[in-house]
């Protein structure tokens, strides 16, 4: 199926382009009689502002989302909510020098090869401002998980191979950085000031913790919760690795160290990441994403232009450092949408008579 | 969508649990005209087989396929393959003493909340022997990807903690282990004797690369190739995290260092997996699945019964020391089945007229 | 999406070609906890069988399901239930004379445009065949739907232009036709064996009715509950007319006519045939197909060969006069899949909190 | 799945209620490279408009498309279309008087039922108005058609009773009622006129004709093409019966008359409608949908409150006669849509090396 469309009973579809009137989306499924207000959205559209510590996007974004239907008197009426967030300042004279250049570490080339002819103003659909329709489609999901005493926490673990430490992730999404320890967040602004004046970028690593989750969700063989929770954060284009729980260094341990105990208490680890067999057993979903340096640079890169001609070519004007923070909403977004989904899903397991 | 279902165009649906008569699926969507016997696919279910260098399954698994349908005088007729893999040799009272207990590190304790109840001989439905039927139908796309020249190498890049360097990875699978380097042999062989005696289990890193994968595969958005590709690898019981190209790694570079510069002779380097912005760049597909080190261990371990009461558990019986070798024609499978399915979806991206 | 899988939360995928080892599938999303037998089954099979009054199929088929998985301890485990049928007394020599002919009527030559190649016997994929495999699924979605109360009447309306009053249908299982009025069946009989003598075939029309269906079935739009059953029953062979409640008379009815008045008792009538905007309103749901005649007949008929030379053909050996009564089990399996599925879909129309 | 979305490769999935400010969708799937303008969906949306013969709705609605994305210097993209048609002179006051009632034959009732709440302005979600999202796709599907040289003819059958021949149904566009016969023209009037002053309304039958369709179109079993036909055409609100080829009139023919013979110079009828088995052979899809007259009418009628009182309920202001015409254009939409998606489907039905 065409990859607009994301989640089986709790659906997003979108569509836009950055340099198009607006993004926009359809949200299918959401269960009636659920208060929704554009508001409860605009609080995670804020988060992905620029300006949140090393984010320096020249374009001003603040994004406005606007519900279009499935909303009567303050509550979801269970049919579908079309929205859409306006575009701002979209300059598209701005890319024409990139009408035939394939830049290096982005979709020109790919889009061009799948689709025989491509919309290079500000990467077209392959666009990271596709994302923030993802966020608008989460925190619809979040108020479903809300609905059912769920909560997300999401924060930076590793910033340009800086680790954090997870002290105070709750308070995280207050910081700069979404930084989980107060105490890293010198040597990460130094360390992207520093980027910064070489021109170059920096990658890391982002953290998502789900409370609350009931036992039971996710289903099995292909579905597992931590199959979609792949299939979520994997879709993001900056992500090039998930893992769940203790994941890579699970490689690494022993089954005597790896098995989580089970007492009368509860598990007393989580090197499952709250996920047995792919269905959750009611610890915190534990999930992580290593996200790759921003490809636009300020450094000169070797590429082809589309006649197969050898470029050297230069990012011209500002550009984030990294994508984190502004990715961390996105990563919480699609992490909701996984788990309002396999929770409608999981409604219908047994039989109720 | 309930979970036995993989992919949209090429699909698998699966049934089976290791202690009925048999396990089974069904493959739709396979194109018309294609050459398939059993043969084609038990060369891969062969390699599934317990006796590759570390494993010690007890029960005698010389698994055959039976192919129901959808092959007419040895061509695929379009239409759908049934097919059914009998279970041998189960004896479901061999597992009286699971009945009322959750086995730390499976499914046991998930599914019974899942459902309410569960079938715990052999671990039911999550049971790793309905890999067997992924095996099945990745054979069957991987006859489609060889009409197309695709060739998947799947091997061994890492054992209880020894990683091994990729010299010959197309030889991998006549060796032990799928090394993709024969001095590691004797090092990892050290290694699983040495967690046997110790009744203990170790887990590992597994390594996929296509070869000859045509540009264009993958879809914008929420389907893009290392999306599905995720999706498909995490979703394998014992896979802990999933990386593409460079991977984890990513976070740790800069954006100088992470971008594949594009020469007239091609990319000079693949950090991106052969993959940008989701789509499929012509290079190889690389990617990587942690597997973690199975959960049944000679060693007492802490769990509870469905009781509430704490119980201490030894399992009974020779088991495997790692899912690795058994799960690579698991993985290559799953990849197989991911690469068909974008291969028929992308036959439509362009207008033919 | 290949075209072998119906059903989104309830699905049934099958395989199968009336000359293969058996006919198959697998049913999954049914919900866990629920008594399932072979025999549960079986009832709803033998029901399909010959010697209903006007079938004389040559070849006996005792078709007896077998179940493969999803059961444990008499219940349903919430996982794929696989089965097989068995296809007994398969002569595929019978055939030959027909691999290179277009039989009127049949798929012959739709299928080989489409494929490029097609397996003659039997009509291979397009076989009739094929719907035991509906009976089983419909089976098990009785089950679910009989868990909820709900019911279902299947009878005959109309065979060969006579039509029959609907007096006591809750009788008309048991009765040859599943005539919905004794009176009837001598015409029937009559009208049968004249058109028997004749070489010819007849066709008729079936209605299904749905008793204690719950209001609110149904999504909005396009997967309203009259366009999922409209789906259902069209996509039977010999199905080339579907009717929701009054149906096609509605076209010649007033408003004032048609509309169904409500009193505090209920609706006063059933034009609607219990669908209001695509939404059960907890009236009996009514829908009716026209069944064409089977096209092989014992009369000369024109016709090409894979040549494109034109011949004249009969069908040798003994036919069904009619569709009817064998395909009456397979519309009610139909309408029963669809009920399953919006049953378990609205699930989570309304928010639990 | 929610019901918000219709097929599988092409796609179209909407949103809004006629007292929004918009109406709006997404198309997904379209190929890339083709034509596309506001200009080639405005065309099929005016023909949507009132005034059309029988149509006196008060409020204007010259319905104007905007597409948002998907579109890159004329040509489609490959990637997601998006669009809205903004909603005129919307005015919820006028509809407080339906805020407890059940209208008779409307989805009042039903969605209360299925939902817990309701958005009682103008039908909400249920609005016919929800169609001209199905005439924006359905036109965007018929340049996909008409790049493969497939055309699409729909015109009126039958109105009040009346029946028309087909005698130019290429020229019933620009014809009152679209009407395949000029000299129906004037009874139809007469029977309009009549029932308007009664206050009353009347249904009709309106034929679909498609030309050029290639052989191979439809898929086995369960999405054949009349199965998917029958799917589109009885998902829109006022359809209770959908024919294909002979349609209903097949339960009185016998096999002799009903199968289409098969010469040199192609079949010598259709009966079957272009379908056999569920494929297309290349003759003219024929498809019947039967319209019920609309349940807003000028007479007073019984029906229930929200607080379960009887009431006597008389519509207020001026309303169509008939949903004919304006019906039209969106069952042409929606077989456009059918064909489109089976059309993508088709080019991977066979191995392409």
């Amino acid at each position: 199926m065409p990859g607009n469309t994301f989640g089986s009973f709790f659906r997003l579809t979108t569509f836009g382009e950055s340099h198009g009137p607006c993004m926009g989306g359809v949200i299918d499924g959401c269960p009636a009689g659920m208060g929704l207000s554009e508001d409860d959205i605009q609080l995670e559209l804020d988060k992905r502002r620029p300006g949140q510590g090393l984010s320096t996007t020249a374009r001003k974004e603040g994004d406005q989302v606007q519900l279009l239907s499935g909303i009567f008197e303050g509550l979801t009426t269970g049919t579908s909510i079309g929205f859409i967030v306006p575009n701002q300042d979209q300059r598209s004279k701005d890319y024409d020098h990139l009408r035939h250049l394939y830049r290096p570490g982005h979709a020109d080339f790919s889009y061009r090869q799948k689709y025989g002819l491509r919309d290079h103003r500000g990467g077209g659909r392959a666009s990271a401002r596709e994302t923030v329709c993802r966020v608008v489609g989460g925190a619809v999901a979040q108020k479903v998980l809300a609905a059912h005493d769920m909560r997300i926490l999401a924060y930076t673990r590793e910033l340009g191979g800086i680790q954090a430490e997870v002290i105070s992730p709750e308070k995280a999404q207050e910081r700069p950085y979404f930084a989980p320890d107060p105490s890293v967040l010198e040597l990460w602004q130094n360390k992207v000031d520093e980027v910064r004046k070489m021109g170059d970028s920096i990658g890391g690593i982002v953290e998502i913790t789900a409370l609350n989750v009931p036992p039971g969700l996710g289903e099995p063989v292909f579905d597992k919760l931590d199959a979609r929770l792949g299939y979520a954060l994997m879709g993001i284009g900056a992500v090039k690795a998930v893992e769940i729980g203790v994941g890579r260094e699970a490689a690494e341990l022993m089954g005597s160290q790896n098995n989580d105990p089970l007492h009368k208490s509860g598990f007393t680890q989580n090197n499952a990441g709250g996920i047995l067999g792919g269905i959750s057993t009611g610890q915190p979903i534990v999930v992580r994403a290593a996200v790759k340096p921003i490809p636009s640079i300020d450094l000169p890169q070797q590429t082809l232009n589309d006649q197969g001609e050898e470029i050297t070519f230069t990012t011209k004007g500002r550009h984030d450092v990294s994508a984190i923070p502004r990715a961390i909403p996105v990563l919480k977004a699609m992490v909701s949408l996984v788990l309002a989904d396999m929770l409608l899903m999981q409604q219908s397991a047994q039989l109720h008579t």
